[in-house]
């Protein structure tokens, strides 16, 4: 069974309240690709650019929203491990983050999961703003594990 | 000019709209240190555990809380550079985070940024649930600049 990208959408828009109340929204989404945005309106800091934590969720989310279109979620589920975020400029304007994996990724991770429970991957991003400027790199951990039974 | 401890209450729960939102609340603070707390309730994941996102900010704000009580703020400003967080388990409660700095260490950084117009300088913190496990371990790089003048 994969979640098709309906459910994603709902998924990453909705089902998690922190991530909603920022207003996050998905751009793009298909297997092993998603694009996603967050409004600078309602996320700024006390100096009127985009708070920090607001950036660190536009980066974490794409993992889940892959995981949901790439991998088998009958078999695996996903966690975060670590995450790290560094912030290169102020962000002034909505942002935006694309995430990609290849099959071959996919499939490594997958194998090695079934062999040994469980598979490491990193995920890297940029955060954009309007103007295509990088504004912060993330680079995230990620987990999955094999659904006992 | 030291910003008061009431001031900081306000800067750490309101000023910030997106920290106002997952509920964030201060349960101590003074000079060089604070204590903040974050609910579980609204900040859930799509499992029920607390949503990274919501650990995180609750790892990033005491950098800009320490700062308010314990920097010259006529004099200097603080970014945010980096942040990571790492995942130890799922917090199943609400969460805390106690975070200081000497006397020592502020006025070498300060003594810092006056020669080179900047500092930079680390901030580690343990995020805890309510039985005293950590369930998040954090490490932000920070960094000071004289206002100009």
């Amino acid at each position: 069974m994969k979640i098709s990208a309906d459910t994603l959408k709902k998924f990453s828009e909705k089902k998690v309240a922190f991530i909603e109340r920022m207003g996050l929204g998905v751009v793009e989404s298909k297997p092993r690709y998603v694009k996603l945005k967050a409004p600078l309106e309602g996320n700024e800091n006390h100096i009127g650019i985009m708070y920090a934590g607001a950036l660190f969720t536009l980066a974490e989310v794409p993992g889940g929203a892959l995981f949901a279109t790439s991998f088998d979620t009958s078999k695996y589920y996903p966690i975060v491990k670590e995450l790290s975020i560094r912030f290169r400029r102020p962000a002034t304007t909505d942002v935006t983050i694309e995430m990609e994996m290849t099959t071959e990724e996919i499939e490594r991770i997958q194998a090695q999961a079934d062999e040994n429970g469980k598979a490491d991957y990193i995920l890297e991003g940029e955060i954009k703003d309007a103007s295509g400027e990088v504004v912060a790199l993330s680079k995230g951990i990620y987990q999955i594990r094999a659904v006992a039974g």
